[in-house]
């Protein structure tokens, strides 16, 4: 399976979240994506290829011009304010969109974010431009016939909607890839998202719509993160009325119950058909992930690889979450392993 | 003037709130109180009397039954995920109050806040409810015949709406006493919030109604907290239409154009005609204020004092913000006294 990779990345560091009061290291850092490569390369996946430039117009068909010319030049704005390499929001509104969009940085950042667990930093907008870039690279090698392609993208996307970042989220990578397809003909595209955390940015993008249906196995919200969204009823809005299916899974949750809602969620995209596939690629659902209390072993997640590929159908991999940087390499390679089998 | 004050206040004493990025020690601290109280005995402004306890009935007049069911238990629930003496949120929503209201104390907390400057600590509902308790013994007084009574609360208040804390306020100490006043016979109560900041929680509980005029004078929230609201085109909701009046004023604003803001809201009150008067009175507008940035001067709080005495309307005075010690004792004060002259 060929790899799309770029170093940009790295410009994307914070070094700090708020966290239970306090403001701790940042536990979605480079290494992440280092050590994917690293594995990637060790096993012999298969071509390592550089991301290219798309410019902006494909972002703009998730995100609005606002929030983007925000996310350009927040830290700018910050800098103005504050030394702090990072900046983190600390006052919020419950009434967007129909709050005043304020013109101070401190307003701004509230109201474009969801969470204080999401530095912008110097780098931020070059490295999330650069995960959108990688997206849309690897959809393209799909689309040009390849059966499955790999985006290592960092930071991750599915937590950000089209004004809103949080989550260590800019950019939706994948509500980005999945337009793209729709652009290059695809009529009906399927996400399924099996990061450990609820993809809210994604189902807020496409909540209205059957043209992309989205699926999601999560911890449930109700005592986990992003806490306000996620619950099984909810199931889509006007048009897009039964084309989002949650499936919250209690704290604990294994490998047997995981199945179950795993081989529940592609039945319902092997019924509608999709022309293509997007995955929400997270594997902080590992036994031992510092952010998630799912049970799976490494062996599963190779069993989940196998899975999907049944539906074959053109598939593109995004990398989301996951935080356990001595099992990260192996459970991504073992997903798109199981892919291939 | 008879002054209320109960030490209760001082079980509210968080160590650190997220600025700009860090988390720095919360500049509304106890010895905000103590200044205060230091400076009424020694200028003798009249007696300082204890606050009795009004039970919750008056709270829930303004507050949600769940809003003071996570106030009093919340710090216990932070216990069992933290040893940070100080819950912060760290995650919210903007979809209140449509988004589910989540089971665990970091989603809690984000769903009942709007910013992460005001941690919840062991103490904190004890020392708000006795802050309530404060302002509705100061409002008794008022009822019973005085022109004028101050209430020395800490936590304050104004930002609180009936199921949002934020700003360093958990009850709204205003609304309670304005309500008491409404069902004490009060056909029309007027609040005047002369705080820095936008009086944005009081704003919202009266938004709708007619009974309680909102007044505002405050930095412009396009620049200063709360960022959101107390624009100047908020002016009251269906039948509260016309019944709430912000004045945003710009940074830098010295005695001058302040009042003009001030003689007007007042002509607007004398207009409404209340049966009584609430004065939200934050000291934070005071030149060197650390969180205000306009430059009125310890003469110009006495100016305000007398000026609102001219309305002639039975008025109850309620702490809200100030945070420069060396002055808020000799501030407050001038406002009263102004009053009395």
């Amino acid at each position: 399976m060929i790899t799309v990779y770029s170093d940009e990345h790295k410009y994307h560091h914070g070094s700090g979240e708020l966290f239970r009061g306090s403001v701790v290291p940042c536990v979605e850092n480079p290494d992440r994506a280092s050590e994917i490569l690293s594995r990637i390369r060790t096993i012999g996946l298969g071509d390592v290829r550089p991301a290219h430039d798309f410019g902006l117009s494909p972002v703009y068909r998730v995100h609005t011009e606002r929030f983007i010319a925000f996310l350009q030049s927040a830290f700018d704005q910050w800098k103005s304010i504050s030394d702090n390499p990072d900046a983190l929001p600390s006052a919020w509104t419950s009434h967007r969109p129909s709050a005043e969009e304020p013109q101070s940085i401190n307003g701004w950042l509230g109201y474009y974010s969801f969470d204080a667990g999401t530095p912008i930093t110097a780098g931020t907008w070059r490295a999330a431009k650069a995960a959108a870039d990688t997206a849309l690279t690897a959809q393209a090698i799909v689309r040009e016939g390849a059966p499955a392609a790999f985006a290592l993208t960092r930071p991750p996307g599915h937590h950000a909607s089209s004004e809103q970042y949080g989550g260590y989220c800019f950019l939706n990578n994948a509500a980005i890839a999945a337009e793209a397809m729709l652009r290059d003909g695809a009529d009906r595209v399927a996400i399924i998202d099996i990061d450990y955390h609820h993809g809210n940015g994604t189902q807020a993008i496409f909540y209205d719509r059957s043209d992309v249906l989205f699926v999601s196995i999560h911890a449930d919200p109700a005592q986990e993160y992003p806490f306000y969204h996620g619950y099984a009823q909810e199931t889509g809005n006007e048009s897009g009325e039964g084309f989002n299916v949650n499936y919250p899974l209690p704290i604990g949750t294994g490998w047997e119950r995981y199945r179950e809602a795993l081989d529940d969620g592609l039945r319902r995209i092997s019924t509608y058909g999709p022309d293509a596939l997007v995955v929400s690629l997270g594997v902080d659902t590992f036994d031992g992930d510092p952010l998630g209390k799912f049970r799976l072993t490494s062996d599963n997640f190779t069993e989940i690889g196998r899975r999907i590929s049944e539906l074959s159908t053109p598939t593109l991999f995004i990398l989301e979450g996951g935080y356990d940087l001595e099992s990260i390499g192996l459970n991504v390679t073992n997903v798109l392993c199981g892919f291939e089998e």
